[in-house]
């Protein structure tokens, strides 16, 4: 029964027995997290041979003639931007391996077009507005580059499909301000969505009023399925060579949740141009990523289907958890109005949609409660969540008993919250 | 017999009998190369056992209780703090250890002075003018961050005991738009002078106009030495402090040259406030270093001892090329007056002082006889070398047998220059 259609003494009534039950997990002292999307210890064993994977009995010496304890090689080894260009359906002349961190890429990438412009362009730093777009509820990390870069964040609403595509059209062919978009393509941070071809397709043919404009896709989820492994989307970079907007896109990648979190390799494709571009800064900031670590991953993985291979060893740990939390939101919460989910198709998080105005209650309930959950408005630029309603749950990191006793708590929060909300109080 | 004595007739005949060696050189199609300070294959090996430091049969969570393979910790794990914290004499909550290249540490710090300005003072995008002081000869990469960046370099000429600091104490106390200044100070970045007791104070107590001036004290070879172990500076963070000058210094280090040189990890050491402000904008930038890579170089250095016992083996190594590259100079050049040289104390170089305006011409002569040198100029902000007279040799890559025909067609070169000179040729 909806929580709408009882009465008040109906609902004081439910109020009373659900308080009792908050009182009583109180008093466990529980200290859960389901805040971050960090793998679980259990994930980080899948890939405990990367650390057997390149000893002193290997040739350090790559096949392509690379010393890879040696400086040098800033665009990655060949072998490792052939392993992450073939993951990326992009060719490997298109790809510079990085360091273990894509989020560094990034804020390296604005960072540059702030200081230096965009392959000639005028640098931020010196116009007086600069502006990203930014789909919401989005991903928290997105947005704080651009609030410490001082650039102006403009929501664009998700749709099933992936952002509103007439809004950012639109915006995108009438502002110059607009210099950048922030897309989690597949699996988005946080409801899992998967951008639909015509999506897609439309990003690629954008007709920016900026020529500096550029796509910010975060391809961070590619492979990280949780049921369905047949789910694809277009590559973006041929997709806009084919729209005739070759340089209009960065796209970034890494194996942070393929292999170990903090000690992965990351990439940025790119057109030869934007890539050219990109070099001048990266020739003077770095002698060359670790190529060390590149081969490692090489010898370890060998070729995509070992990313997917492992990527499946993930799921396999992931599902019950993501599974374990569905169930429990839709045997306490559904049919209440007390908040709507999405089943995610794959990446590490689901999202909550409570009733507007109780994000930050629930998130303050559970806390006390002993469970973490991301802030709320977290997925929102400035941490500003306009109608207060959006949480991100992220069941990665606890372990199944853990999940489960925080789902419960969870989902007890949200009713407290939804009926004082209904009571007036 | 110094050319400069000599007849004419003499030079000429010395000339032709000069220039039939090197036509015999240049048949020989030698490609050797003294360019960069790359350690050897033979100095790589050295550090082999790194590569089996860290299996899979080891425990990836630290005693300090950080699991190495996860997120975090942007300050690095605690025990590296305390490893590379006990090589530079500082406590381990000054430092922030980092990713594989400490130039990648210096480029962000001036970066970030650049978008945000130093500890709240105004981003230097947004000054008119902002300068740094090089000490010349000095590492072209420091110089090339500035050239990116578009601070304008002053000269400051280096003495046997450091940079002028008659010169560098007037012009940072008169000039607030100097914002910074380079430093590598032991066994300097041509010169391998090593700092006196006396200049690293006088450095601690700078009094400089801007209150966002900063020392980069570019520690590269701190324990880089050749022949005495024991040469020590005062340790610049402490003398800061006792100076009243807590904030003034960044200081950079890495096992860049003790590990793997792509593959080592890196670190910042800085007062607590300087560290608290570049903290903001690291916390955005990157979800950590690879702290797997900070616990493998723990394991395997397990102290500050392991460290320095590592250097006596690269010394053995790099020593006789040194000593070959010397003997060579003196039993060619010595009391010809072709140029002079120091006899560096540690570090990576030999710097060559050739007689005014034949630097470029022998680097190019070199070159066509199959010896590469770093270019003419490179130790000069802008690549302008005012008297083109430094040539940087670097020997430690080639063998010890190129490194002899190396040296010997470089002495060639410099003798062929000089009396071309002296003719008006």
């Amino acid at each position: 029964m909806q929580y709408s259609e009882m009465s008040k003494a109906e609902l004081q009534e439910e109020l009373e027995r659900l308080k009792a039950d908050y009182e009583k997990y109180k008093g466990f002292g529980l200290a859960l997290n389901m805040a971050r999307g960090k793998p679980s210890p259990a994930q980080l064993d899948l890939s405990a041979g990367m650390l057997d994977a390149f000893t002193s009995k290997d040739d350090p010496v790559t096949e392509s003639g690379v010393d890879t304890r040696n400086y040098g090689n800033l665009e990655g080894i060949p072998e490792a931007r052939a392993l992450m260009g073939d993951w990326l359906g992009v060719p490997a002349e298109n790809i510079y391996v990085c360091g273990n961190a894509s989020l560094n890429i990034m804020y390296d990438c604005v960072a540059d077009a702030m200081l230096f412009g965009v392959m000639g362009s005028t640098p931020w730093c010196r116009l007086d507005k600069v502006k990203f777009l930014c789909p919401v509820p989005g991903y928290d990390r997105h947005f704080k580059i651009n609030e410490l870069m001082g650039i102006e964040m403009v929501n664009v609403p998700m749709t099933e499909n992936g952002p509103d595509m007439d809004i950012v059209e639109k915006l995108v062919s009438e502002d110059d301000s607009i210099k950048g978009i922030w897309c989690v393509p597949k699996y988005s941070n946080p409801q899992g969505i998967v951008y639909s071809d015509e999506t897609v397709k439309r990003f690629a043919a954008l007709k920016p009023a900026a020529k500096d404009f550029r796509i910010y896709w975060d391809n961070a989820y590619s492979i990280h399925y949780l049921y369905d492994e047949s789910i694809e989307i277009p590559e973006i970079l041929s997709e806009c060579e084919k729209a005739g907007n070759p340089d209009l896109v960065y796209e970034f990648a890494s194996t942070s949740k393929i292999s170990h979190a903090g000690a992965g390799i990351s990439c940025i494709a790119a057109s030869t141009a934007n890539l050219k571009s990109l070099h001048k800064r990266l020739t003077i900031q770095t002698i060359g990523y670790d190529k060390v670590n590149q081969l490692r991953h090489v010898m370890y993985f060998k070729n995509v289907d070992g990313l997917k291979a492992q990527m499946r060893k993930h799921a396999a740990l992931l599902r019950p958890k993501f599974d374990k939390v569905l169930e429990i939101l839709d045997r306490e919460l559904a049919g209440k109005g007390a908040g709507s989910w999405l089943k995610p198709k794959g990446g590490y998080f689901i999202s909550f949609e409570a009733c507007e105005g109780c994000a930050k209650d629930i998130v303050a309930r559970c806390k006390e409660a002993g469970v973490v959950l991301t802030g709320a408005g977290a997925t929102y630029p400035y941490g500003k969540d306009p109608k207060d309603s959006n949480i991100r749950i992220a069941p990665s990191y606890p372990s199944p008993e853990e999940l489960e006793k925080a789902a419960e708590i969870f989902c007890l929060c949200v009713k407290l919250s939804t009926i004082e909300k209904l009571l007036g109080k």
